[in-house]
């Protein structure tokens, strides 16, 4: 294809697409085409994931010098820690700050794939808004992906509103979850644009696992847990914008609201996955503003094929505005986020397995957890047939620091650490949240770092006690590993 | 006092007091006095540290059941260490969301220094407005300690925005430094004061060491950063609005751009320390927004005799109004906070020795570093002649994530890690920022751990090695401790 001619060595990348959704495909398959005879690397930048395989083809032929926000590909992820790739993980909030203030390099190519481009000069994304909107404001050229596949009706959907250089910016007005503050396409001189692509291509189906008895158990203790913060009539039974973050577990979470007394909800969120439509199906959610909307095949079909039900309930915003501390906080979300391992005082690792290797990337989880009215982080107490506990002396690498987790949710129980000291979270936290195989050990580990004192009793030298275990005999259990 | 005596054991107090400044003086006295023939204990929320040695002496008669959001004290930090009484570490802006929200204890009794309470019930704060404006929105009742010992002249510095509660607010309509958009002083309730006591005592002047030779150096390489930026058309010669933390490092920094070629500077932080008066004096500073007023006996004699000089180039505000994520990120500010230690990929410890005892306090350096435009920290490379490094393999304690750190600076040089992937940060972060004697030490732990791989590399074995070296041998120097 002529458009993946036109992209040189060293040139840096804007594509559409965040968590599979609105990805641009065409030029990008090109592109991997194209490498195969001749080997070129680029920068990459992206809203977030992509789907249809182009972050594994990109790696695969390795045609990615730096990628950027975030990823979760497995194909990519090897070569990520091999280190034959670089990648920097970002709060999804920060990415479009760094481009528009000309810190990050200067993205010679926006490729975004759109559903329309109106006369006066609006490109209007299909299933996803992610960064493409100061991709198109700060690139030199622009090539857009003319995606037949997507359903007319999205058209109205987009709320693009675009933020001013700081110190010359407004306050954002958006008030509700509904407001619409800005045009229905991204703004572009329509003399940057390149080439127009014309494709016929679905995205690609999300990948979460369906719900589970332990996910099920999960969504039970944290609608318990809400319905004390009625009773205390900290909340009502409309609740507070909810925010659910990308993946299996928080999906599930959400979906246990269905069988609640919850109503009239709202969501502001990132990507809106099938729960969302669930919820909606079932007349629990009254509206949902989102930055992408990433289905299964199956949802897919019911909402795409009757779009007209959902258009007047939806928003797509660009993923500045809808992870945007200012609004995040201004609203008061409740933001469920997934942990990979949390810590006795409540710190809180999601990216890196072992302290090393990056999984996907933080995402939006830190834009939403600093600045939630309630920022809830669930997570299952063990993984691998009981071979790792979620729950560790100390994260091997801290992505949410104790401040800002308030409550946290396990199949075991929750733990609401609002207002408590270190002394108070851990004994709590090994309580509520640990699963019994690993009960003992945590308690171990927590009384003889008491008997050292501290703020924060730890024990450095087995801080990452269980961790090494693993390590060294497969298994978190066992005792404590000991200096020499 | 009488007023003492209406405090019962188990009653949570709001104080007024931020960094020294404006703290209630005559009442925590007289229930220190009276503890000593009746014991009482009681929760005490401020807005940051307190002078006049109350934290102290509350300390030392074991009134204090929980404390939060932040101290400063020696005596108090040695009992929070020991497990004595307990401390909660906020972020500076999120405790009036707590209080706001019903979160936290319910305050029974709101203690605030003023100058002035007004006819129509408006309490006018003295040297700092801290969290006294919630305080007195949500406490049970409201004594005043009249301090007749400030100058009058700070009656209309202050300007008392009130946000709503969450979900029901408004944006804030702050788009520049000296924008006025509240009242000059705390409305309140006049039937809620149950109090009124004279007073005039001064505040504590601050505990800042002057600069020296290292902190200088500091100041240069921070300069020289900023002069690249110009040179890139990132910034202007009137920079951005500068933030500043507590504490002696960043007010030598601060005191640095004195001798720099940057005019027409603005500030919008929390505590104004003597090097933001020496600026205004200068004519480097055109107008400063703070929280505080807290400085040396000498520069407070300078300030206070002549305050008409400077009246109409500051405002004083709530700490939640000062610290929010809203404006700092509309204004874009550059943060300047000091690190304890950072490590090779950029995570900051600011609150933690040796990852348990705790030293302050995050106090609103997570506020600032999340969400400016610029987030830098500083810190000496080295302490204790040489037996503890700066940069250490992997924090102790993570309170700023390498998410939030944009730019590290000792007296070797600075780092600019913005865009940089962790295998980029590494390198560069040992080779500028490191003091020589460590540099091989550190160079030795990367190499071995980057053998093994990782996004992220490490050696969780040996990821505390430097602590454990100190704890046992005194020194950071020496070989990597090895497991058994």
């Amino acid at each position: 294809m002529e458009a993946a001619s036109w992209i040189e060595d060293g040139m840096t990348l804007g594509l559409s697409g965040f968590t599979r959704a609105g990805d641009a495909k065409a030029v990008p398959y090109a592109l991997v085409g194209r490498s195969k005879t001749d080997p070129i690397k680029v920068n990459v930048y992206t809203g977030a994931s992509l789907g249809s395989d182009v972050d594994k083809l990109m790696a695969e032929h390795g045609l990615v010098l730096k990628r950027l926000p975030f990823q979760a590909d497995k194909t990519m992820r090897n070569r990520i820690n091999k280190g034959e790739m670089l990648f920097v993980d970002q709060h999804l909030s920060h990415t479009a700050e760094l481009i528009r203030a000309d810190v990050l390099e200067t993205i010679d190519y926006a490729i975004i794939e759109a559903i329309a481009i109106t006369e006066d000069g609006l490109i209007v994304p299909t299933t996803s808004v992610g960064n493409s909107s100061i991709f198109v404001e700060k690139a030199k050229h622009v090539i857009v992906e003319l995606n037949t596949f997507h359903p007319s009706e999205l058209v109205g959907v987009h709320d693009i509103y675009q933020l001013g250089k700081q110190g010359e910016r407004n306050w954002v007005p958006l008030k509700k979850v509904d407001d619409r503050i800005g045009t229905p396409g991204i703004r572009v001189d329509l003399n940057k644009i390149k080439g127009i692509v014309m494709t016929n291509q679905s995205d690609s189906p999300s990948l979460i696992a369906p719900p589970d008895e332990e996910t099920q158990q999960i969504a039970d203790h944290l609608i318990d847990f809400l319905r004390k913060e009625i009773a205390s009539g900290r909340l009502t039974e409309r609740l507070a914008p909810l925010q659910s973050g990308i993946g299996s577990v928080a999906n599930a979470v959400l979906h246990g609201l269905l069988s609640s007394e919850f109503s009239d909800l709202e969501i502001y969120s990132e990507v809106l996955q099938d729960a969302v439509f669930d919820l909606i199906d079932a007349g629990k959610v009254r509206f949902a503003s989102g930055c992408s909307i990433t289905l299964s095949e199956e949802k897919a079909n019911d909402v795409f094929n009757n779009f007209d039900k959902y258009r007047n309930q939806l928003i797509l915003r660009p993923q500045e505005i809808s992870n945007l501390p200012e609004i995040i906080r201004r609203l008061g979300l409740i933001a469920i986020n997934t942990a990979l391992e949390v810590d006795i005082y409540g710190n809180v690792n999601s990216t890196h397995v072992l302290g090393m290797n990056m999984m996907n990337g933080i995402g939006g989880s830190g834009d939403f957890a600093r600045n939630a009215r309630l920022s809830i982080f669930v997570t299952k107490s063990i993984a691998k047939d009981g071979k790792i506990s979620s729950i560790v002396p100390f994260v091997s690498h801290v992505d949410h620091t104790e401040h800002d987790v308030d409550v946290i949710v396990t199949e075991q129980g929750y733990a609401d650490l609002r207002g408590l000291a270190p002394r108070e979270r851990a004994p709590l936290i090994i309580e509520k949240l640990a699963h019994p195989m690993y009960k003992q050990q945590l308690l171990h580990y927590y009384h003889e770092a008491l008997a050292k004192g501290g703020h924060t009793p730890h024990l450095l030298e087995k801080a990452f006690s269980f961790h090494l275990n693993f390590v060294k005999h497969g298994t978190m259990q066992g005792k404590m590993v000991q200096m020499a």
